[in-house]
């Protein structure tokens, strides 16, 4: 029997990603990149309507690049990897989440209509449109004042950057489009609607960004009414009720898809999935304690539960969320690889810089191989990592970053150690918060980019939360978990799997290296981390409100009267 | 009748420095300077003995430079300005202190006889050696224990660059040396001895470096026996009793120090002082009420008042010690202009660097420029200025520096104003001391290097502090100050004054040009400062005791076995 293949697609912010993978092994053959077109747009909308701006905080896509990266990227790998189209058993998809479009009844999006096309709430608005915080102050204020039940499994509040937020927004600053907007759906389904001709409404979306459960659905009609009376029927209306499992087969190509990707008509085409969530699967997890930990610009924390629980400042909990049959929880640290990046950027002096030219290194190396010379606790600093806010596990956007312990005698290599160390810390919260609600953590599998590039984080990562941490054999799990749901999609049957466990045992790999704590270093951790925690506590919860005190005195000083006397010329006086 | 001269001598860390004053107008007509040739002595003797290595924070000083500072500035400026050497009629001469020296009765610095000069102990111990760190322990340990009523008075601690923690440190570790020492003495008393063939000992050091008061004297025999029984007699067998007040006429020139200076013998010469304190009544201030701000590395704070009091953490008060006649206030925060520096050096990115090449301007001014172009408030950061620890009001050098408040957005001009702001807050924290004292502050003088070159500083220091500053005309007032005094020690027979105050009315002014505070901007400082007090008290008073901690776990970390777990090559193992 000819060797069989499952493509996994991702959409991610700026591009998409196609990977072309052996179903027997998971070994990847082929990879193709398609930058969007229209990439985000965040300022003005793309010719020839660029003369409508966008607001502050908005972010949209084109949903026609997503059509396009089917377009560039399948044929791509089929023709890099010379394999038989009819050997590729399945195609499953990841998205970024919560990505979401309005679309007539046929999946038709607005933005592409001449009538809407100049209205930006006709467009996509992709994850980090934060624009609808109002709407979800009062999501949240609302479900407080109710004591809405599904709150807490989202760590007591709702995102601005989730599904209600978006669609109250649409509802209330563009009235005509909400009309309009026969279904509003999540990017992910969208494009799986648009390869299989069937609208499906994944259970990892839904749950982590639509405030659905399994037992629970969606919340009432009669809190969605007291949101705005428009909104009452929003889901029956517009939206569906009928959640399917990831990892469940959406339908299969459609002459037209097959067209768009050099498919044949007919593939296995798997219920959407978030990029985060299906790197779970591809990173080898499928069971309780093992923490997925998905490392970049921020970290997303991923465990497998068999029963529901709280845990403290989760970003939410969802039955069949990234595994059938197992509760998924999610939680995270907002700033993780942005705040390495701010601090490369905007406080290391020439001499680094200097030293990367001439090494043929990048700032990051350089300055990870001098923090690599001093021994733990050695830079005299700890910090609170919150140069982007703090996610979990106290759920605050208002905090801000602390670095304590600087001298005269402090250099850039301490300040870096300490920034990796202090995400390090706000991981080992993360663990100990799963572990307080009854779910040990006995290891964690890195994926994502920062672990392949930063052994000396990783180490740090492994002493301070005395976890062993491994990391996942693929560069790009996302991608990898899409393939691995496409073949389940397929089913044995057709030369896939049955299950994404089956799928998860001959697809997934760690890497053969690992991270282990050292004990001596540990010690030091265990005493900086109580240091840490003191700090947590006090900035963090309430003990002293300086960080918020501070964004309200920079709010009312950006409000003030126009700037003059910051020039101190003009308050010199004559004696 | 001709115009009558004084000339100040200042011998500063680096160099000494000659200023030749007009005694009628305080005109500074003439400056020269002398780098020491062997400068700060902190690593090995001068050559020859250049095999004889010191300790870790040793810092040594060669007399010779002293003598040198005379024979090549005093010629230097009485040339330069062309006047009559008859119509000098005094000299001063201020110093760094406690800055002193071991020599034999007639005043031979150790150090320059053939069997002491490889003993480290025999040279001058610069200001800044703080080797004897072990030594001002006990001092402080003992004089608690005892109770000793003159503790307060140094805001309970004696520091570890003062004259009798280096005295008992030379006792201690080179017992020879101790012995042969027929005098200990501040290098401010030895050139002035070297000038005029007497030996004196003047109020200011003897004041704030040596323990000693008008009312009191020194402390008690018992008390240094306690400390070491061979350092009982210390005060009678190497110091003196007989302290003179500042103001006063040590002597007159010898023939020797004529042909130095290429002055006449029996020109008058003032009793010694100290650089900060002389600085003074060169900034107009000779009563109570108006601060004086010496402002570059570290900030010293200057207040007169009419009676003795306590203020928390205060450096020291002596009755005499500034203006006779007078109790002088002594204060300080020990990083202030280094902070600045440090930032420059270790924190700012390329790209300002770039900017200020191109500007032709130096780092600081290009940050200055940008910092000034942020409101108060708008940076949403607040630090402490513990950078090199804190010497007022905490009197702590195991605190360190904290920085709040940090977001991906901040900017380096952002810290660098913080960081100007913290260092105003620190000064607010000791006006509102000597407040709380019952000694009003109406306004501020400042002076030294940081003055001239930071208007923008000088301004948020008024808006902190609600207080006008106003900053004395003189660049050099140490000089000037030492120049006024040479002319009191003239007295007005010889044409100079017969008191420091007549001197200071006609010798010291100020700019024209003063900061007055911004109503708006301290209202935003108002709230800031809050901020700052509930930092600096959680961080200094002990509620948290990290910065310490932070002390001690790098102590350990330094202290542990060799570095190999760091390599995180070394940690990394087969799963």
């Amino acid at each position: 029997m000819p060797l069989k293949y499952a493509i996994g697609v991702d959409f991610g912010t700026e591009s998409g990603r196609a990977v072309l993978v052996e179903v027997a092994t998971g070994r990847e053959l082929a990879t193709a990149v398609f930058p969007y077109r229209n990439g985000v747009i965040d300022g003005r909308l793309p010719a020839p309507d660029e003369d409508v701006r966008l607001g502050p905080d908005w972010a949209l896509q084109d949903p026609l690049d997503y059509i396009r990266t089917f377009q560039n990227t399948v044929p791509n790998v089929l023709s890099q990897s010379g394999i038989d189209r009819a050997d590729v058993v399945g195609v499953g998809i990841d998205f970024t989440a919560c990505t979401m479009l309005p679309t007539t009844a046929d999946g038709t999006p607005l933005c592409t209509l001449p009538e809407f096309r100049r209205e930006p709430h006709a467009w996509v608005k992709l994850w980090k449109h934060h624009a609808a915080q109002p709407e979800a102050d009062r999501i949240n204020d609302v479900a407080r004042r109710r004591g809405e039940a599904w709150l807490p499994r989202y760590g007591g509040k709702i995102s601005s950057e989730w599904f209600f937020s978006k669609t109250l927004q649409i509802l209330e600053e563009a009235p005509p489009i909400y009309r309009a907007a026969d279904r509003l759906i999540e990017a992910a389904d969208w494009v799986v609607w648009r390869l299989t001709g069937v609208e499906t409404r994944n259970s990892c979306t839904a749950g982590y960004k639509a405030i659905w459960s399994k037992r629970e659905g969606f919340p009432a009609s009669e809190y969605f009414a007291e949101l705005d009376r428009g909104l009452a029927s929003v889901v029956d209306e517009k939206m569906s009720r009928e959640v399917v499992p990831i990892g469940t087969r959406a339908g299969t190509l459609t002459a037209e898809a097959a067209q768009w990707t050099g498919l044949r008509p007919g593939t296995a085409v798997a219920v959407a999935n978030v990029d985060a969530h299906v790197s779970v699967p591809a990173s080898t997890v499928t069971e309780p304690g093992r923490m997925v930990a998905v490392m970049g610009t921020s970290t997303c924390h991923l465990v497998l539960g068999d029963r529901p629980a709280v845990v403290e400042g989760m970003c939410g909990v969802v039955e069949d969320g990234i595994i059938p049959g197992r509760f998924g929880f999610e939680a995270g640290q907002s700033g993780v690889g942005d705040i390495f990046a701010w601090f490369v950027d905007n406080a290391v002096p020439p001499e680094y810089h200097a030293m990367a030219a001439r090494d043929g290194r990048d700032v990051h190396a350089v300055l990870e191989r001098e923090a690599a010379r001093l021994r733990p606790g050695e830079s005299g600093l700890v910090a609170l990592d919150w140069w982007n806010g703090n996610r979990s596990i106290l759920v605050d956007v208002d905090l801000t970053g602390v670095l304590v312990g600087a001298t005269l005698a402090t250099r850039a290599p301490d300040i870096y150690r300490a920034l990796i160390e202090a995400t390090a810390f706000g991981t080992r919260v993360i663990v100990e918060a799963f572990e307080h609600a009854g779910m040990g953590i006995e290891e964690v599998v890195a994926c994502g980019g920062l672990p392949e590039r930063n052994p000396l984080l990783m180490q740090i990562y492994a002493d301070v939360t005395g976890r062993e941490f491994k990391v996942a054999a693929s560069a790009q799990t996302p991608a990898l978990g899409s393939a691995m749901f496409g073949a389940v999609a397929a089913g044995a049957r057709e030369g896939g799997y049955d299950t994404i466990l089956e799928a998860t045992e001959r697809m997934a790999r760690l890497k053969t290296d690992s991270y282990r704590p050292n004990l001596a270093n540990r010690a030091v951790y265990d005493d900086l981390y109580a240091e840490y925690v003191a700090l947590h506590d006090y900035f963090g919860r309430g003990q002293n409100d300086v960080l918020k005190s501070l964004k309200g005195i920079r709010a009312r000083a950006l409000a003030g009267p126009a700037l003059e006397a910051a020039d101190p010329a003009t308050e010199v006086a004559a004696s």
